[in-house]
């Protein structure tokens, strides 16, 4: 494309690079900036220099946070005995906004995949097991993905936690609620009926 | 969504006030920036608050651009007597990637639009008749979209400007190239009868 702007040419190009949005929707993005408040485009360019600059991660789980411990490992309203081991920042939000987990997180950072060659030591295992080692930890809940790579996580973690004396649980996987049975994919449903619960009325 | 940090809610607040990116989709792009080198975020967010802070427009033809008269207008190669009459600076990146036309472009910076509320004041049309009065033009060319809305800014134009020593052209309708006369909609397939051209061979 020929801009009759380098400063224009310079914003298209830095915001196409960021995925899934290509050289036209830069420029429509660019162009949109253009007509807002000086002050609106100027807080939303600040807003980005300071996330990579600010941001930390928090010493304990791994979570990003504004200080070196994140609000959740320092609420002394949390269950310190509960660890739930997550592949990534957006999946604690995910639980979080459900309001029903009251424990705390682990973020592994990936989960072991030899095609992409991440391994155990590229995860935050090490630090996962100083925390249970250590720690008053009474369980630790897998919330990792249902994929190949997710399910050879959870089995290596599975192997180096089972001698430390805790339960070891995995979030339950079965049909979604309101779903119907005849679409359910096999696996799922195949699943679901070997790991039946007994009915609790509810 | 819950977020815990400041930081990084603060820009995926910014980042979903742009156009078609909601809130799922500013986290993902906010996750991604945080994972690029710092350098690399920096420039993203420098070239946006650039943006707002350092762009010109043309005082000529109020195209975007880094000075007071943009490239093409200063540009001596381009031929002064023609003038293309376009709504938005997005048009003149498509006819300038064609190669095809050398004159000069003037940015309206939209169409009367009764509905939006949208008159011949709030666009420059002002200014496009005191270049086409004082300078050296012959021809203005109408660029603009084939809506009600283009045909009305069309028409006003012509209106005018007639009353100048200048010819008044259109750009060509017609059915695109490489396009099917069988699955073309009626109204574009009726003007391009109407306007038939004068067979050239080629």
């Amino acid at each position: 494309m020929n801009f009759s702007s380098k400063i224009l040419e310079n914003a298209v190009d830095e915001i196409s690079k960021l995925p899934g949005i290509g050289k036209k929707t830069a420029l429509r993005l660019a162009l949109h900036l253009l007509k807002q408040e000086e002050q609106q485009v100027e807080m939303l360019g600040t807003s980005i220099t300071n996330l990579k600059k600010d941001i930390k991660y928090c010493k304990v789980c791994h979570n990003l946070s504004d200080r070196d411990v994140c609000e959740i490992c320092s609420n002394p309203g949390r269950k310190k005995g509960i660890i739930c081991v997550v592949q990534d920042i957006r999946d604690i939000i995910a639980i979080e906004n459900t309001g029903q987990y009251k424990g705390l997180y682990h973020v592994l950072g990936g989960i072991i995949s030899p095609m992409e060659g991440v391994g155990p030591d590229d995860l935050t295992i090490k630090s996962l097991i100083d925390r249970v080692s250590s720690d008053e930890t009474e369980e630790v809940i897998f919330a990792l993905p249902t994929t190949v790579e997710g399910d050879t996580t959870n089995f290596y973690l599975f192997k180096v936690l089972k001698g430390l004396n805790i339960s070891i649980t995995s979030i339950a996987r079965g049909i979604s609620i309101g779903d119907d049975i005849e679409y359910t994919d096999e696996v799922t449903l195949g699943r679901s009926i070997l790991n039946r619960q007994p009915y609790s009325g509810s």
